[in-house]
C-alpha cells in the first residue's frame, strides 16, 4: 500500500468534479480506493453533500499525511477556499487562479513527498484562458511544472485496452501531416518503459496502428506506413522493443486482437478514442506517462450541463484514483528494490 | 418467406468461400437461414466436404427454383465447373473468368426473377485484375451490371450498429480532401430511404460523424464540419430526413449512443470500420444500398492463409444470407402492397 494519499485537484468548481469525488468516496470500500485528499473548498463540498442528501463528513486537514487515518470515516480536504461564486454549470472567472493553484500545489505535495500521486479533475479551459492560463491543457501545464525531465505522453486506458495517440488535438488533416518517425519512436520508447515500470509488464508488447485503410495496402492507399510508421517500428525493434505493425486500425481493437498487445500506439485522436469509448464509455481514464510524478485523470470533461444534480458517473474518477495508486505503488516498490540493490 | 432462393457466388475458389457456405448450410436450421443456391463447381464442393469429413450432400440443380425444395436436405448448386486448379491458398488465374461470370449470372438470375437476392463470396482482386477485371471491387462491378439506375452505397452492419462510410478505399489524407457536401447529402438520402424500404424502419434517424476530433470544436480543429458536413446535414433536415451531427466520432459508438440512431454516416473507412469490428468482429456484413437488386456479402476477405482447413468462421456469411433474405422479403412485401394500392 502507498503511505501517502493521492492528491486530487478540484478542477472547474462549476463542473462535476466535486460530486464525482464525493460519490467515489462513498463507494471507497466497495471500489477498494486508496486514500485520497481533495484540494478544494470544504464549505462548498459540505453544502453540495447536504443538497444531494449524501451522508458525507468532511475532514479539513492541514497535512496530507492525516488523510491516511481519516479517509475511512471522513473525506479529507486540504482547504482551498474559492473566492468566486459556485453555481453548478456557471464557471466564475474569479475562481480561476485557485483552480490553477490547486494543480501547482498538487505537484508540490508530490515533490515534497507528502502525496503519492496526482489525480486532476476536469478544467474548463476557456475560463482559465481568460485568467491568463497559457497551456493547451492539463498535460502541457503539468509538463511545464515537471521541468526539463518531462516528456509527457497521454495514455488512455480502460479494462482490456490501453491506447496512446501520437497526435491529439489537431484537425485530422494536420494530424496526418504532423506524423513523423522520430516522434513515433520516442513515444514507443516511453510507452514500452512505462508498461514495465508503471504497469508491471515485464516484456511489454506494443502495436502500432496504420493511418490509412488496410495499412495503405503496400502504398496504394497512402505512403505514411512506408515512409514514416514502418521505419519507426524498425528502429524500435532494433532497440529491443517488442512491437507489431503498422496494423490496419479496423482489425486492431476487437477482443482477440486486443489480447495480442499491451498498448496500441495510434496515429490520431479518434483512432485511439473511438475503440476506447466504444468498449468502455464510463471507466476510461487518462494517464500521463513520461512525467517524474504519477498523474491520472478521469477521461471526461466538466459536464457543466449536469453539474450539481448528482447524476454524474463517478466510475472514471474512481478508476483514475485506483490506477494512480497502483502506479505509485509499483514505482515505490521499484525504487525500494533499487535502493536495496545499491546498498 | 421469399419464394426464390438467394444466389451465392463462389468468390475466389482458393479462398474460404466454399467452406463458409458448407458450414453455414450445416447450421441452416439453427441459424434460420433462408434457402440459398451456390454458383460453384459441385465436384470441388463435394471433395472439400469429404476432406473435411462434413456430412453434406450436394444437389446439382438446373433451375434455381429447385433449391427451395432441396435446401432442407441437400446443398443446392448451379454447376459452374472451374477450368483451373483448386488448391486452397493458391489462386489460379485460369479460374478468373468463371469467378467473374458467377457474379454476372447471379445478377441475371435476380433480373429474371429466379433468385431473390445476391450474396457474394470474397474475391481475390489481384488475380481478377490479371484476367482483365477493371473494377476496384465487387460493389463497382455490380453497379455497372445494374446499369444507370444504380447509385451504390456501402453499408456495414452488425447487431446494434449500421455504418456507412462516405469515402472508402482512399489514403486518409485523400479521403479528407474528397469530402463534399453534395456527396454526403446524396448518401444521406439513399441511406434514409433504404432504412425504411429495406430495414422496415418507419422514421429512420441518421447520425453523421464529424471528421475532426471533438467535431472540430467550432472550427478551431479543422473546418470540414463547418464548411461541408453541417451544411449537408442542414440540407437533409430541410428535406425531412431525421439526422443528428456533426457528432464527435469518439462518443458516437458506445452502447447508449448507438441506441440514438439507426445508421451512422462516417467520413472515412476506419471511422466506420473500427467501431463495427471492435463491437462484432465475426458477424459484420456488407450491404450494398442503392442497387435495383438486393446484395450483401460477408465483411471479410478470402483468408487464403486458412483456406481448406475448415476453421474459417461462417457467421458473417450466414448473417449476410439471413439479411439478404430479410431485405428481399421487405422489398417484395412493399412491391405487393404497392400493386395492391394501384389496383
Amino acid at each position: 500500500m502507498i503511505s501517502d494519499p493521492i492528491a486530487v485537484t478540484m478542477g472547474e468548481p462549476a463542473g462535476i468534479g466535486a460530486e464525482i469525488c464525493l460519490k467515489a468516496w462513498m463507494r471507497r470500500e466497495e471500489l477498494s480506493l486508496p486514500a485520497f485528499v481533495l484540494l478544494d473548498d470544504p464549505k462548498r463540498l459540505a453544502r453540495l453533500a447536504q443538497t444531494l442528501e449524501w451522508p458525507i463528513e468532511i475532514a479539513e486537514i492541514d497535512s496530507p499525511k492525516d488523510a491516511m487515518s481519516v479517509f475511512s470515516d471522513q473525506l479529507p480536504v486540504l482547504p482551498r477556499p474559492l473566492p468566486g461564486g459556485i453555481t453548478p454549470g456557471s464557471p466564475d472567472p474569479a475562481n480561476a487562479q485557485t483552480v490553477i493553484a490547486a494543480v501547482e500545489e498538487g505537484v508540490d505535495l508530490i515533490r515534497r513527498g507528502e502525496a503519492a500521486a496526482l489525480v486532476t479533475n476536469p478544467i474548463h479551459k476557456r475560463v482559465l484562458y481568460d485568467a491568463g492560463f497559457r497551456h493547451p491543457g492539463h498535460t502541457e501545464f503539468l509538463a511545464e511544472l515537471a521541468g526539463e525531465e518531462a516528456r509527457p505522453v497521454m495514455m488512455l486506458a480502460c479494462p482490456g485496452l490501453r491506447v496512446v495517440p501520437v497526435t491529439v488535438h489537431l484537425a485530422l488533416r494536420d494530424a496526418i501531416a504532423a506524423l513523423n518517425q522520430v516522434e513515433i519512436e520516442s513515444i514507443g520508447r516511453i510507452v514500452s518503459r512505462a508498461l514495465t515500470k508503471d504497469f508491471g509488464i515485464k516484456k511489454p508488447q506494443l502495436a502500432v496502428a496504420a493511418v490509412n485503410p488496410h495499412a495503405g495496402e503496400d502504398g496504394t492507399m497512402g505512403r505514411e506506413e512506408i515512409n514514416i510508421i514502418a521505419p519507426a517500428i524498425d528502429t524500435l525493434k532494433r532497440e529491443g522493443v517488442l512491437v507489431l505493425g503498422p496494423a490496419p486500425a479496423d482489425t486492431l481493437f476487437h477482443e482477440r486482437a486486443r489480447s495480442t498487445y499491451d498498448a496500441a500506439i495510434c496515429m490520431y485522436h479518434d483512432q485511439a478514442l473511438i475503440p476506447l469509448k466504444t468498449i468502455d464509455f464510463h471507466a476510461g481514464i487518462n494517464i500521463t506517462l513520461g512525467l517524474p510524478f504519477v498523474r491520472t485523470s478521469p477521461d471526461h470533461g466538466t459536464a457543466l450541463e449536469i453539474a450539481g444534480t448528482g447524476v454524474a458517473d463517478e466510475r472514471s474518477f474512481a478508476a483514475a484514483v485506483r490506477e494512480a495508486g497502483a502506479i505509485a505503488e509499483r514505482r515505490a516498490a521499484s525504487r525500494s528494490s533499487e535502493r536495496h540493490l545499491d546498498s
